[in-house]
C-alpha cells in the first residue's frame, strides 16, 4: 500500500522515481462518517492515518441542510488538506442508512430526514472528485480491514454496538454488499420473536436486545429492583438519566445491577454472534462502537454464551475480538471506501 | 459453458476445431450426492445434464463402509460413462456434513458415523481423477446456479427443506464458503431461543421450526386437537405414521390441521428468510428439498410473513422462488463443484 516499494533500495535514486515517491506520499482522500448525531469528515492518507478532521452536528431533521453541511465540511477538508501540500484524489462517504450501491444513492435512514439522496453524484459535482458512497457500518468494517484489527483478515464480521447495531461483512478480502448494496443489516436480524420492540418497529431484533440502548434499558430496570444500586446514586435517583458510560462505570465497580445488565446483553449478543458464525464461518467477529469500549466487560461473558450455544465444530474457527480503531473506524473506513473506489492507494 | 462458441458460425469448419468440439461435448464429470439415507452418483455433462446415475442406500452407521460404497459407486459411474464414449475429467462430492474446504476433509456429519474423513484425497487416489469435496447443500446451490433456477443470478440463498434444513450462499457468482468451508449452516440459526429442541441439541434453530420434520410434528399435534382431521384417516389413527407427503396431500384437500401446520412452518421459515435477506441482500431466495415440492402451499404464506416482518426497503429487492431441479440439485451441483474445481466445463 505504501510507495516505498517504488524507490530502489540501493544506489542512486533516479530523480523521476523520487518525485513519484513524494507525490504518492502526499496523496490523500476525504472520508466522511455521517450519522444521525454528528458528521466527522477528515483527510485520510494511503496508510489509513487521519491527517486532519472537521466535525459538525448533524441537522438530522432537515435533509437539505444535511447535504449542504456535508458538502461544506468535505470542501473545507479538501482545502485544508491542499493547503498542507496534499493532493486530494477522491471522496468516500459512509452514511447511516440503506444504500443502493451501484447508483450511489442513499435510500432512507432511520433518524435522518432524507430519502433517495444521490449522495455520490452530489459529492462528485460539488468537489470535482470521484466520490463513493457506502453504509456507515460497512465503512467502519472497511476501516478495520484497511488500518485496524482486521488487516490481512479476509473473512470477518464487524458489529458496531452503539445506540443501535450496525454490521459489515468482509468476504474474500472485500466488502460483501449483496445484490443492491443493503447487505449486513445485522442489527435487524430477529433473535427472539417475543422480544422487545425495536426502533424499526419489529420485535426482538438483535439491536433491540444487545445495543447500548438495550444495555441502558436493562440496567435501569434492574436498578429499580435492586435497592442500593450504584446506578441510582449515579443518576441522582432519576434512572431516565442513565447512560451506557454509567452502566460501564458501575459494572467496573461490581455493581450487581450493572453486571447483570451486561450479562443479559451478552446473552442475546451471543445468540446473534452464533447465528453469524453458523452463516458466515468468519475468521473473526469484531466488536466496535460505544459498548465495545467496555469490551472487557462484555467479551468474557460473550465467549461463554457462544461456547454454550454454538455448534462446537462450527464456532471453533472463529475468534471474537474488539476494534482497535474505536470511534475512528467509520472515518478511516470512509477513506478506505474512497481508496477502493479509485483502485487502491498505490 | 458450451462448446458451440468455438465452432466458426460460417464457412468451412477447420478439422482441428471440429475435433475439439467433439471432444468437449464428450467430456463429463462425476457428481456424488452423499446423504444419511442414500448416495446418488452420476455422470454430469458440460451443460449440467445427468447422463447416467447409480444409487445405493447409505450404510450410515459404518463410516468405513460409507467410504467403500461411495468409491465403488463413483468408479462404477466412471466405467459406465467411459463405455458410453465419455471422457471423465473430474469428481465432485457433495456430502451432508461440515467440510474443511481447503483440506478436502469432512469434519463430521449429523446422522453419519464418520469424522475427519479426507474424502478428496480418498477419491483422487481411488479414481486417478482430480476430486473436489463440498457440503451437500452448497453443492445443491451450485446446481441451481449451473443448470437450475439461478443461472445468471450472482447473489442468492438456497435453502433445502427436508428432514433438516441445509443452506448454500452464492455471492458475486461464486459459492461463499467462509473462512474454513463451513459457512451457510443456515438451518442452525436460532429463530426462537424458546423454541423446540433441534437435532443439534440447541433450542429454536430454523431446522427445528421449519423443516419437514417440524411440519410433521406440528401437523400431528394439530390433528390430535382437531377431531375428524384427514390426517387421522390417512394414518389409520396412528399419527406416528404421519409423513410430510400426507400433510401436503391433506393440505391440498383443505384439511384445517394440515393447512395450519403449513402456516406455522411458514411463519418461522419467514422469520428466517427475513434474517437472511437483511444479512445478505440476495437477489433470490430459492427453496429446494422435499417440503419445497409442496411449494405452492408454502410460498404464498411465506411471502406474506416476509412482507409483514421484513423492513420494506430491504426486502424489496429479493424474490422468493422454488427450485426447478428438485431432488437432482445435489447431484448436478456436485458435478458443478467438479467442473469448478478444474476451472469450468469449457
Amino acid at each position: 500500500m505504501e510507495a516505498e516499494g517504488t524507490v530502489p533500495s540501493e544506489g542512486l535514486i533516479p530523480e523521476v522515481e523520487t518525485e513519484r515517491y513524494v507525490i504518492e506520499e502526499n496523496r490523500c482522500v476525504i472520508g466522511s462518517d455521517v450519522g444521525g448525531t454528528k458528521m466527522a469528515v477528515g483527510a485520510v492518507d494511503a496508510r489509513g492515518a487521519i491527517i486532519l478532521r472537521h466535525e459538525a452536528p448533524s441537522p438530522a431533521r432537515d435533509g437539505e441542510k444535511m447535504v449542504t453541511t456535508l458538502v461544506e465540511l468535505v470542501n473545507g477538508c479538501i482545502e485544508a488538506a491542499r493547503s498542507e501540500g496534499f493532493e486530494v484524489v477522491a471522496v468516500g462517504i459512509g452514511a447511516a442508512g440503506f444504500i443502493l450501491h451501484a447508483d450511489g444513492v442513499l435510500m432512507e435512514a432511520p433518524n435522518i430526514a432524507w430519502s433517495m439522496v444521490p449522495l455520490e453524484k452530489i459529492s462528485t459535482e460539488a468537489t470535482g472528485l470521484p466520490s463513493f458512497l457506502d453504509n456507515d457500518a460497512n465503512a467502519a468494517a472497511a476501516g478495520e480491514h484497511f488500518a485496524g484489527i482486521c488487516q490481512g483478515v479476509d473473512d470477518f464480521i464487524y458489529l458496531t454496538l452503539g445506540t443501535g447495531i450496525g454490521g459489515g461483512i468482509f468476504a474474500g478480502g472485500r466488502l460483501y454488499r449483496g445484490h443492491r448494496g443493503t447487505a449486513a443489516e445485522l442489527g435487524h436480524m430477529t433473535v427472539d420473536p417475543n422480544g422487545p420492540v425495536c426502533g424499526c418497529g419489529r420485535k426482538g431484533c438483535l439491536e433491540a436486545l444487545a445495543s447500548g440502548t438495550a444495555l441502558e434499558r436493562e440496567a435501569a430496570a434492574l436498578a429499580r429492583l435492586k435497592k442500593g444500586s450504584l446506578l441510582l446514586e449515579m443518576t441522582g435517583g432519576d434512572l431516565e438519566l442513565l447512560t451506557g458510560e454509567m452502566v460501564s462505570a458501575a459494572a467496573e465497580k461490581k455493581d450487581p445491577a450493572a453486571l447483570e445488565a451486561f450479562k443479559r446483553v451478552a446473552y442475546y449478543l451471543g445468540l446473534g454472534v452464533v447465528n453469524l458464525i453458523h452463516a458466515f464461518d468468519p475468521e473473526t467477529v469484531v466488536l466496535g462502537g460505544g459498548v465495545a469500549r467496555s469490551g472487557h466487560l462484555l467479551l468474557d461473558e460473550l465467549n461463554e454464551v457462544v461456547a454454550a450455544n454454538g455448534i462446537p465444530s462450527l464456532i471453533a474457527g472463529t475468534t471474537i475480538t474488539l476494534s482497535n480503531l474505536g470511534g475512528d473506524a467509520g472515518l478511516i473506513g470512509a477513506g478506505a471506501i474512497a481508496w477502493e473506489g479509485i483502485g487502491g492507494p498505490s
